[in-house]
């Protein structure tokens, strides 16, 4: 299954990103429109050559479609979710949020569960809006898909190889609580500790710290500080996970502090040292790659699976 | 004062690179050498055009110098500068180590205030030693001189100068413990942050989380899992201004703990905006520069001091 007729249902970055990314596939190879409630979004995605339309007239254009994708906000998912279905019958639905379950259920309650898939790229931009997207931005990214439905396999299998031939993507399969609990950790804490640091400098506003903020605070803190409400629902969504990998950061920084009052500093070397030690393992993760003779075999059972383009076609690796 | 006759004691990425600007700015401007314990560090020196030599052996290399610079390991700076202030009794002695109340501490006890200036340079990176050294490296940079002892204010005029001029400098003179506790604050703090993450992911090590980590976790995490020494004798030496502010960060992590858990979302929303909503006042601090009539009155009184060159010689901006 190939998907040759695609909608995409919210233009900002990210869904903006990937509808240009299709029409610039041409014409031939897929016919994409874009739909968004926000009129200046349309007249920007009409300006660059995409065909787009208001969500509410634009139903008809999705009669026909056999992909489509929801990209606006968080919080606006599950009700456009359902008003698409209706609308595109015979199209597989997937979603580009950050957080899974929550999306996942709500398809299952709406009967939607045989053609829904939950992806994810795992890339941001302090940038938004359709203004900041570019067809060439989200290439080669790694994308995490939740481990779909057993009804949905055939589904989700469609949407992994469109993703990893239309986007260049690496796609990382897993079960969506083991999502939402794994960006819990590499992103929206992240997003926590950045604002912590940031909050922390703007109590002492135009004191000298401000002044003598470099590149470690910088990186430390890019994605704080912006998009609060956009922040507030990525959390929010995912407040479960979130709250326990911040009660093991908590319990970690307690360790840290008492180790930084120890009087033997050997106590805090050895922290440091093991982090140092295992680094290498989880920055650059060693995979052996190999041909991916059923993908659908794949997508079914298992722990998180590893997939990308490969010289003959898919690869798998190793969890 | 302008110094002419220049050592920089310890030549790895910011020793080395300070020397090496100083050598592209030509013999007829300033004479440079550079004392390093390491052969290997020598080498790279003397192949770089610098001439180098042993401390130990060449402290008869110090006997005119008009400036020394401290760029050795956190542990050894004391030490070493009374080793050299022996052997260079008429110079300038610079340290641009990254605490700055220890050694004016050690300065003052060894009779040496009058002729030490504590500095530091607000700017780092994961490579080190003098291979990973460059002359353009640190130009543009911010740094962070300690308001002198009175009977050191010529000296730290000379100093402040010499990064304006030399480095393009821009300089924010404060108060050593107020540089200590900003510092913790934008930069080793950051830095505990990094390894809790860093730490935290190793934990579940080749789980799915550390295959979806993207450019959130990277920049969070960038300054850790290297270099766990370096690190552990940053912190350490800044133990008392770094506690303060982990306990502070641990008081706020409790609170955005308590936000998320919140059945109001408005709560976390209005913590995340008001943070969004400050930074653009902390990020980019907005300043009246004017002209700088009189740069040792500057030194000697008042709070935090900003410098930088302007059209007609040295300005200054409101604290």
């Amino acid at each position: 299954m190939t998907f040759t007729r695609v909608a995409v249902v919210g233009a900002g970055l990210i869904g903006g990103s990937l509808a240009l990314r299709l029409h610039r596939l041409g014409a031939d190879v897929v016919d994409v429109v874009v739909l968004d409630p926000d009129e200046q979004t349309r007249d920007l995605a009409g300006a660059a050559g995409l065909r787009s339309a208001d969500l509410g007239p634009g139903r008809a254009d999705l009669a026909d479609r056999d992909l489509v994708v929801l990209a606006g906000p968080l919080t606006t998912l599950a009700a456009t979710m359902v008003q698409v279905a209706a609308a595109a019958p015979s199209a597989v639905l997937v979603d580009v949020g950050s957080v899974k379950e929550p999306l996942a259920r709500a398809a299952a309650q709406a009967g939607l569960a045989a053609r829904y898939v939950g992806a994810h790229p795992m890339w941001g931009r302090e940038t938004s809006g359709f203004a900041a997207a570019s067809s060439d931005l989200m290439l080669g990214v790694t994308w995490a898909v939740a481990r779909p439905a057993p009804d949905a396999v055939t589904a989700a299998e469609a949407v992994v190889r469109w993703l990893v031939t239309a986007y260049d993507a690496r796609v990382v399969v897993l079960d969506a609580d083991e999502h939402d609990r794994s960006v819990a950790l590499v992103s929206h804490a992240p997003h926590v500790l950045a604002h912590l640091l940031l909050e922390a400098l703007e109590s002492g506003t135009a004191g000298p710290a401000a002044h003598l903020a470099a590149g470690s605070f910088r990186d430390a803190t890019r994605v704080a500080g912006t998009h609060a409400e956009r922040t507030r629902a990525m959390l929010g969504d995912n407040a479960e996970a979130l709250g326990a990998v911040l009660d093991d950061l908590t319990d970690r920084l307690a360790a840290y502090r008492a180790a930084l009052a120890d009087p033997d500093p050997a106590v805090l070397g050895r922290r440091l040292r093991a982090v140092s030690d295992g680094a290498p393992t989880v920055r650059a993760p060693q995979l052996a790659w190999s041909p991916c003779p059923d993908l659908g075999a794949l997508l079914r059972g298992g722990p998180a699976t590893l997939i990308r383009a490969g010289a003959d076609g898919l690869e798998q690796a190793p969890a």
